[in-house]
């Protein structure tokens, strides 16, 4: 790392309403030479449509191109992305990675943070992740007082989901897609499919909520959350 | 509920940096005609400050007073806090009630509306929570992959802790204030205390993040939260 380096700036941009960007997000991308952002293989970047105003003609457009399937993105798409954005930072030059959410939730962020971190200045821009909108948009609170909160992505098996949702008040089920059918079982067995609520494309003009009992598995969609709140201690009436 | 009520916005107003509000909260301050906030019995509400170059003597202000002594605030509090902001929403006038942080991620706002919910329009404007501003300024990612994250508030038992640390990849536990030291004790158990960081007032500049071994239980202060992240699959080589 030499001082003449530029900054990495991993750019949270919020779940998709381009009015919950940050005023800093606003800032930065105001003046970074160079904007990064995860891609399809073919088409446009969620990300990038997100911070589209801001994307001015000025700045240096870095697609990074993740192939359609399900499973993790093989590590080369990573370690190119990495040697990519490290070649703009030793030009001197600032990047911004944008991110759709924050960039450590789930963010493929991390993955390109990973691999260079230590070896550049790096600063992250946390950004309105897609838990807090879900929940904003369904109006369900999330945690209050004493209530513990658990994150749980339905890529896990049947017997994980169950057991980490016997240990909070409040369950997140992130990544539903392909495997709602899965979710729902589960719900089901423990009594709890009356209470979830199902969010798709929170905060954007296709949001759609509804009780997870109402959608057919085949309807769910890669960008969904299933919150379950169990808690009805938070009325300050204890 | 009539035609002519004004709406209620639970405004997150985000971690403490005033550059990460979003561009919703600052567009709403702009326009309603009163701004709620939690407050201390005596002195500044930390929420107010950090909107405080958006209040220009327009708004009514009101603030809600909370005692400052340990455990939940008495229910008459919000009690009468929904009823005065319930009167000014019967006047047709907007109110946005600000939430540092988050609204549903512990906030007061909970409290109010739960109050409220079904007698007027309520909107929810989600902000930076202060789990992903922790997870920025200690550059720590929360989850990636199929890793599982759990909140849990440092006020639980230590076994109800230690149950809850055994279910998950990655564990923020909040609230630490006077339960520091129970909180070391029970990492420390489980063989986790080395792993743990420790970040107070995130984002703003009195922010301090250090290894929480590092850290004397009579330091610790309400604002703050620590960190145990376990996993390190994220690094796309898999």
């Amino acid at each position: 790392m030499s001082a003449e380096c530029g900054h990495l700036y991993g750019l949270g941009v919020g779940p998709g309403d381009p009015e919950l960007l940050t005023l800093k997000a606003v800032r930065l991308l105001r003046v970074v030479p160079v904007v990064a952002y995860p891609a399809p293989e073919h088409g446009d970047s969620f990300a990038r449509s997100i911070v589209a105003a801001w994307i001015d003609g000025h700045q240096r457009e870095i697609a990074i191109r993740f192939p359609m399937k399900p499973g993790p993105p093989p590590a080369a798409i990573y370690d190119a992305a990495a040697a990519e954005l490290a070649a703009e930072l030793e030009s001197g030059r600032d990047v911004a990675l944008l991110c759709q959410g924050d960039p450590l939730f789930y963010g493929s962020f991390i993955n390109v943070f990973i691999r260079l971190a230590g070896r550049y200045r790096i600063e992250i821009i946390p950004g309105v992740s897609s838990l807090t909108a879900v929940a904003a948009v369904a109006a369900v609170p999330l945690v209050s007082r004493d209530d513990t909160l658990a994150v749980i992505p339905a890529t896990l098996g049947e017997d994980q989901i169950a057991a980490r949702l016997a240990e909070c008040d409040t369950a997140a089920i992130v990544k539903l897609g392909r495997h709602a059918a899965k979710v729902r079982r589960v719900l089901d067995r423990l009594g709890l499919l009356d209470g979830a609520v199902y969010v798709e494309h929170a905060t954007l003009p296709t949001q759609r909520v509804a009780p997870l009992a109402c959608i057919a598995p085949s309807e769910a969609r890669y960008f969904s959350m299933v919150l379950i709140a169990r808690s009805r201690r938070a009325d300050g009436r204890s």
